[in-house]
């Protein structure tokens, strides 16, 4: 492939900069950020956001879930726009550029477009996505859900935090426009850029993922019911122990994904034993099983093999106990025309890619459903996200907004 | 064996109403109790007890760690004190019998020789044990402990509660003499009845367990270090999973105990995923595994054997952790004089006797450092315990109590 340099249209120094403070709300000792969603953190951060672009000569709308949309005006304000960004909050120990990177790359390419006074034939708008995370209020993805209309509003207020703090209270602590009726604006195509969250771009040496869609995902719950008893007291086959269920359970699970190497991801991310006491056989065992996979055949196969392993076990075990999906998320094929917008982009720009499945959720599957979408990734070093220590480079944080801000001025038209 | 009638010399009846009054201090929905150490409830406990105590003519001191003892005056004050008691606190999902069975009997031996109109040479002591249970404030048979000299006075009454309340901070709230000396008075002998805790007196239609001593004990702490990670974009090859160890340990451990049977006795009692979220791989896996063997040798071998399993796995992972003794109680054998006098009351009472060691840890093993000491134990129902179904049959109950009055009665020495 030959080698060529291409000036960036955006400037990486400001986006890096802004990520940096950014990254200064919420942080936490670990370098990381607890934005959580309608935190306090989280709305201070909007502030920020709001005042950046407010400088660079934006309008901003808030709708009844807490969606943000930040508006470069088009030639034809008539048009459907343009739409871009990603979300502010993080996972409780999240990292610097989950989500706020597609939100200020997004920024940038109406920052590049004012330094080059382009103007565009449609409108582009920056949308900020509430509480993508979930971990706060327990729904991923909520604003972007509600807006496209998987999700009623209703549903979406009444979702409580731990402490019985609805959204309701505060999208309106927050005075957002609680009972404004939600208008979805007219979506030409939507892009989001965001960092991969694993470590394949970066183990193959790659600057753009071209990401043609999503996999998919289901959760399941186990609850195993065993007979609490006294440790010292109980012999080894008197009791109803669920851990031994659980040592039955867990290498035929992980035999199960090994056997669909290398596409399987099974994760076992919740283990509680109640009461939880050192001396205490447990009464009660609860676990999670995540379980995704981009092939529609191989996905359903492995899902019923996780099921029919814990209902094996149990009945071995003469344990009471069920798994039950909780949630799932079919996969997700993004636009033809999005994803060509940035396949050329990025051949334009001669960037290393790699077209690929996202393994993660993204605001952007919600949105596919209202609208003609795809994503881009960027790397992330050693693949880590949800974390602390989630780091990406500046200049590939810089060519991602880049190859951004051509699929997005391709799809809104340059008017010069 | 001849089978012969016996009239109690306790009043069977009085001392289970007592049992179901004491039970209603605490009541949890599902029939159990939760009075766990020094909070309101178990003060009230002590209240109870306190008036039952003080109107069957005893006198009450409790001691500068919280510990109670209920007197009936000998016809020598100065002779060593002929011991019995237990615990009045409770599990948070504890039952009726645990401990206080213990302590109600004794009390129930003070009236029967009250309205017997006997007199001892020895004086005879309840004592209440502070905190056997070890939830609360982390710390199981505390009280006892302090008592026998095997706890210093200053680390007991700086043991917190997850509230960051100190044992000192509840003792003074409870305006007990937390200053004063703490001196122990002479024990001739010391007797503990509690419930078996276990299936076995049950299984072999047996009424007393003859308890000749407590097995070996030891706990560990488990931590697998690994690596938070996205469920969804993170290749299995590429995870540093802790969970996966544990798939790899628990089995193991399983046969470990397995291969010892029927007296090794292995429990995992909690089980921590850290951050604990259905779609992030654990940074961290925390879990405590409890080991019990009667027999020193194989208690030994056994030990070794978790130990290995554990750090075998952890290679085989590549991941880094360890395994960490936190608690250990080696094995007591009780004194053959008392363990004598047990066995004699029962004998002549005759009721079915097993003799049996301990699987449990009791404050009698405390007791054993400073004093002669042995225990007794009844049946109790599925060998229930530390659960709020934990039940005992009220013959059982009352003819503990009986074999009770006449051990302590005989190392009191009778002076009709």
């Amino acid at each position: 492939m030959a080698s060529h340099k291409v000036t960036l249209c955006v400037d990486g120094e400001r986006l890096w900069s802004r990520l940096m403070e950014m990254a200064h709300i919420g942080a936490t000792p670990n370098g990381g950020c607890n934005r959580q969603a309608l935190t306090d953190a989280d709305l201070a951060a909007r502030r920020l956001f709001i005042n950046w672009s407010q400088a660079a000569g934006c309008s901003v709308r808030v709708d009844s879930i807490g969606n943000m949309f930040v508006r470069r005006a088009g030639c034809d304000s008539t048009l459907p726009v343009v739409l871009t960004g990603s979300h502010l909050d993080t996972q409780p120990t999240g990292g610097k550029f989950d989500g706020i990177y597609g939100v200020l790359a997004g920024l940038e390419v109406i920052e590049a477009l004012n330094a080059q006074a382009v103007a565009t034939r449609h409108p582009i708008e920056v949308g900020v996505w509430c509480n993508e995370e979930g971990c706060r209020f327990p729904a991923a993805m909520m604003g972007s859900a509600v807006w496209s209309g998987r999700m009623s509003l209703p549903a979406a207020h009444a979702l409580a935090d731990p402490d019985g703090v609805t959204v309701r209270d505060e999208l309106q602590r927050a005075h957002m426009p609680i009972d404004a009726p939600l208008v979805r604006q007219a979506v030409k195509a939507a892009f989001e850029a965001h960092i991969e969250q694993g470590p394949v771009l970066e183990r193959q040496a790659k600057t753009i993922g071209i990401v043609t869609g999503v996999q998919h995902m289901s959760r399941y719950e186990v609850i195993v019911e065993g007979q609490e008893a006294h440790a010292g007291t109980t012999p080894m086959n008197e009791r109803r122990d669920p851990v031994r269920a659980l040592a039955g359970i867990l290498p035929e699970l992980y035999r199960v994904a090994d056997g669909q190497r290398p596409d399987a991801r099974l994760t076992i991310g919740v283990i509680n034993a109640t009461p939880g006491s050192p001396n205490t056989v447990p009464g009660r065992l609860r676990f999670t099983v995540d379980v995704r996979h981009p092939n529609d055949e191989q996905y359903r196969l492995f899902r019923q093999a996780v099921q029919q392993v814990v209902a094996d076990v149990l009945a071995q075990c003469a344990l009471s106990g069920q798994i039950r999906c909780v949630w799932e998320a079919p996969a997700v094929r993004f636009d033809e025309g999005c994803v060509e917008a940035i396949r050329r982009a990025a051949a334009m720009l001669g960037y290393p890619t790699l077209e690929m499945v996202s393994g993660a959720g993204h605001d952007s599957v919600n949105i596919s459903y209202a609208a003609p979408t795809a994503m881009l990734f960027v790397p992330c070093a050693g693949g880590l996200s949800h974390n602390e220590a989630e780091m990406a480079l500046p200049e590939h944080v810089a060519q991602g907004a880049d190859v951004l801000f051509h699929a997005v001025l391709a799809r809104a038209g340059a008017e010069r």
